[in-house]
């Protein structure tokens, strides 16, 4: 016995969320239900709209409302400095820290065995361009999760950039192996910006 | 900083799901913007049409695709038992543990002081209405979740209904109080059922 088909199709549609079952799946449609037409109609229109509500900048590839985004079009940063980090969020959990004021360059990922993502997938070509083009860089901060893909990842980019004259550091071990930066706490981001360390 | 304002608004409108804080909607968000527009458009198409797709059953008052529901239309159901739930959800699980053949009755919710929802916001008048002209009702069977709104409920009904020659029963107590239904396994719920006890 289920649902209506209606609510059940919503229910397997939800399902799929990432970390979502079914009774969290089935709560949530609950809540739904007892929504106004208005409200919902609401989140309906940002689920089809909100993709084209912004753009990837074109110089670090970070989720931006405008194109250079405002870190890259902020002529105040310290151009000697590079964050590679491995998407937007990470980005905004170091901004926030307020500890750096260099610019970014987003992967779009990291390497991945078991998702099939290779070095292709991710934004390593328009890095290696920039670092060529733009002599003021001379520091490159790997800023990826400290966990196996992105061990694995900070290891293929140094090997990478070994050659070039550019002194290559990532962030300090505050960090607990095997987190994530989603939750670690701004304190935290802060002390591994501040001591991070020749790699 | 923040996400730009199209993906910022969905996740500020994905964190108004119950138990969905901003990190987890924003894992939501970042989840969304990886799917296919195809897919986005099925889900924002739910989220408006899935309100019409189902009526509640003039009869039980549960959550059903037709009126009345597939339960109320079947005569071969046992007319002498009447189980009284406080969701349409309750009433599945019900039906999943396969050891209950009467009819059902949604109240809709439960008593509750903190809520505001007294006697009348629930399905009440029709439930006395129903016990009235349908003499051949001879069990009514509680089953409100063992908490203390759903115990506050059964309490109110069964002073309620003691004037009337009805047998009053309740699940029994194999399920653990203060626990839901939700998370009860079917067997509990059989139990449950075979156990029900006078109340």
């Amino acid at each position: 016995m289920k649902y209506p088909p209606a609510i059940q199709k919503l229910i397997d549609q939800l399902s799929e969320l990432p970390t979502v079952g079914p009774k969290t799946a089935e709560r949530y449609a609950l809540f739904l239900l007892k929504q106004s037409d208005a409200w919902l109609a609401g989140l309906a229109q940002s689920l089809q709209n909100f993709k084209s509500g912004f753009v990837y900048c074109s110089v670090c590839h970070a989720l931006s409302a405008t194109n250079p985004c405002s870190i890259c079009a902020d002529a105040k940063r310290d151009l000697n400095l590079l964050c590679i980090v491995s998407e937007t969020k990470d980005m905004l959990l170091i901004e926030d820290s307020r500890s750096y004021n260099g610019r970014y360059h987003i992967l779009g990922g990291t390497l991945s065995a078991i998702n099939h993502q290779g070095p292709e997938s991710l934004q390593i070509n328009s890095l290696l361009s920039k670092l060529k083009h733009q002599p003021t860089i001379k520091e490159v901060i790997l800023a990826l999760n400290p966990d196996f893909e992105g061990e694995t990842t900070s290891l293929y980019l140094k090997k990478l950039l070994a050659d070039l004259p550019i002194r290559i550091s990532r962030l300090a071990r505050g960090l607990p192996t095997g987190a994530t930066l989603d939750y670690a706490d701004q304190q935290t981001i802060a002390n591994a910006l501040k001591f991070r360390n020749k790699y």
